[in-house]
């Protein structure tokens, strides 16, 4: 077998089998075939297809090209959850203590912002003495003795993505829905869970702004992760504007520690809690994801939550005092609150371009090697559909710089457009995907 | 613009604009854009096909892409022939004469055999002494004193094409019709030519083996020639079975010598005329195709193309004595002719495995750099339909040493079936292709 058979029988549309597959898997994650070739053939994939056992294929060789995360040692059913990505989506940080509150041990590795999406990690590390870089004895003892830990990839986790992911950005392949859901799941199964949760975003901050794309993607990824042995369940959440209302690491990190001390709600809430009760329905602590809703809302109320994230931030290094005290997060220089300006009501937002905002004050990379300031960002104070006045606030900037300030109020506005009439409010939930199907929400 | 927004384009099956594809052919020649992501275009070019305005774009920009040559200071319009490559064609050095001998210039380069296929350059270095690099001024100047010259690349041509030919070889899309117009006419164009024969090989031994691919690939190449300003014609020959009876490169000098001196006669012959008629078609000498067959018959029966032919190798510093004794030419230390062994009728040849057998032997490359053996080959006795006995010579061997001879006769009996019922005769032609239309012949 050959690389060149393989690319020609899928430019030939065919079926590729269980040994062409793993064979490319593993050349991919040992660089022993030229680049070239693996671009031809991802362009063949994207344009040709795969089958559904071609892709559960693909994300189980993918998977077994690097170290698969053992954690057996965790006593229970290991839940994982994994957002396709979005703005101020700060969803692991609201739901990870609630579910370890409620008993489910919570062992998750996390990745790093990249272009108008946050990245857990650096959310975390916005947390003044936390950190993220565990071995992988430190992990399992700090989930075996807290119930929870949320780190940085403690093994050489599929090196075959890392080469298929790199290509398929400067090849034009990213979307492409066998490629999507082979990266996305092989990096899950070999994070060691038991079973998985995927936040699929659709609307204009999504990788997906089509219902009906983001429905297509998050049914594949339903079907292959049960055919890879895992329970695997979609929620179809909307990102027609930022999920929480704060975008940036600190402010984000705020955002999270408010609501789990009963002080914010909101569709970040509402959206972590759906998440975390799909968690315990899959963990088996409740039958329904509606029951394991309303354990985590006693465990909100209760402050268990809160208290667990206190331990995770200490056992992790960081300084749990900010949990009682947020104006110890890093503050940013700059800090002016504008309005909106007009009268109407908020009709759409380019939740992208919000993202893109954020990155260009400080709060993103553009590249992996950049740095970030972990203070800046922005309170975004209307939703869609709110009725607004000139004088009602449109956000507060959080900069490094009057002038970064203004670059941001002014890419703001021009990713808000605005209405005379009245019009209707963002969707939180689309859909429930299961194995047994789909159920609008 | 960037290559890979030119890239997205191509996935989403636009078509390119001029500015795009002079971008990327510009990017092919300097080496300017990574290989993979060129990889990833020509992917996506065959699966989602390009227009004939695309084509032609292309072809034209891979022509400018480097040197083009000037034939300007040769009086006369000068026609170009192309092959699309055969086994046992020798089709140039039989026509290039005649035609020269009816007074038209032929300023012909020529390339290097590679595969099962033969080259030109290779087949003339076969005579002692001939030199086929030649600098431009000297090439110039042969084809203005004598009316012929046959030789290498004079300058840097196409240096786009040279990147994305090697680039399709390894990444499965020689097929892909566009490539391959634009591979081919682009490198003609830049020959400096004025109008251009095409010889469209059909059958076993071509690059394309179905009738109607070798139609299409035709038709598009004539539309696209004559787009590009050059008045082009197609002719589509078949190669179910070797055009001429003699494989290997100077066996095939030898037959083209036999034919020229009119000892010899067959299919070889019947097709060089009818692409040498149509160049003196295209070059104004006569009306018609069939006109032109007739006035380089005249040629052929004077002596005045074999005169030409010597004329020709003495310029390039060979010896024309080979004209009068073939036996100048490289003889090989072992030659045997073994027999039919059994009786019936040839019912097919599987040509590119004959080829095969001739590089297996020495007469061909399977890598650039290989060194060729110019006296091995062998003579075919026998042709599509002929009816034989046990007794009957199948072929003549010309091989290095007795092993090789009993390998090539393996090879050449596992490449021909056998029928016991009578059964049709190979065809020559099957149709010429003009900007009219096409012609069954």
């Amino acid at each position: 077998m050959t690389m060149l058979q393989i690319i020609e029988r899928k430019k030939l549309g065919k079926e590729l089998t269980e040994e062409e597959i793993r064979f490319f898997a593993r050349a991919a994650a040992e660089k022993s075939v030229p680049d070239y070739q693996l671009a031809a053939l991802l362009m063949a994939i994207r344009l040709n297809g795969m089958t559904d056992a071609e892709t559960t294929r693909l994300t189980l060789a993918m998977r077994d090209s690097g170290d698969v995360a053992d954690l057996s040692s965790i006593p229970g059913i290991k839940v994982d959850k994994h957002s396709t990505g979005g703005v101020g989506d700060t969803t692991t940080l609201v739901l990870a203590p609630l579910v370890a509150a409620c008993g489910v041990p919570v062992a998750k590795m996390s990745g790093r912002g990249l272009g108008h999406t946050g990245g857990t990690l650096d959310k975390l590390e916005s947390i003044p003495g936390l950190r993220v870089s565990l071995t992988e004895e430190e992990f399992l003892r700090q989930v075996r003795e807290t119930g929870l830990a949320v780190v940085g990839q403690t093994g050489h986790l599929a090196p075959a993505d890392r080469t298929l992911y790199a290509l398929r950005d400067v090849t034009s392949t990213v979307d492409s829905m066998p490629l999507m859901v082979s990266s996305i799941l092989s990096k899950k199964l070999a994070a060691g869970s038991d079973a998985i949760v995927l936040d699929v975003k659709t609307g204009s901050g999504a990788l997906m702004q089509r219902l009906e794309d983001s429905l297509h993607l998050a049914e594949l990824m339903v079907r292959v992760g049960n055919q890879a042995g895992k329970p695997t369940v979609a929620l179809i959440s909307g990102m027609d504007q930022p999920l929480g209302t704060h975008v940036g690491n600190a402010l984000e990190v705020k955002e999270a520690i408010d609501i789990l001390s009963g002080r914010a709600g909101g569709e970040l809430k509402e959206v972590s809690l759906t998440l975390g009760g799909l968690m315990l329905m899959l963990a088996r602590k409740t039958e329904t994801h509606e029951e394991g809703v309303r354990l985590l809302e006693e465990a909100l109320e209760s402050g268990a939550g809160l208290r667990k994230m206190k331990e995770m931030i200490a056992a992790q290094g960081g300084n749990p005092a900010v949990c009682e005290d947020v104006s110890l997060l890093p503050q940013a220089p700059v800090r002016k609150t504008v309005c909106c300006g007009r009268e109407g009501y908020i009709s759409a937002m380019d939740t992208m371009a919000l993202g893109s905002a954020a990155q260009a004050m400080g709060a993103g990379r553009l590249w992996k090697e950049d740095a970030i300031d972990y203070s800046v960002g922005f309170v975004l104070r209307v939703r869609l559909g709110d009725h607004v006045t000139a004088d009602t606030p449109l956000c507060d900037l959080h900069a490094r710089s009057e002038a970064e300030a203004q670059a941001a109020e002014a890419a703001i506005r021009g990713a808000i457009r605005w209405s005379d009439a009245p019009c209707g409010r963002g969707r939180s939930f689309y859909a429930l995907v299961t194995s047994e199907g789909v159920t609008e929400l």
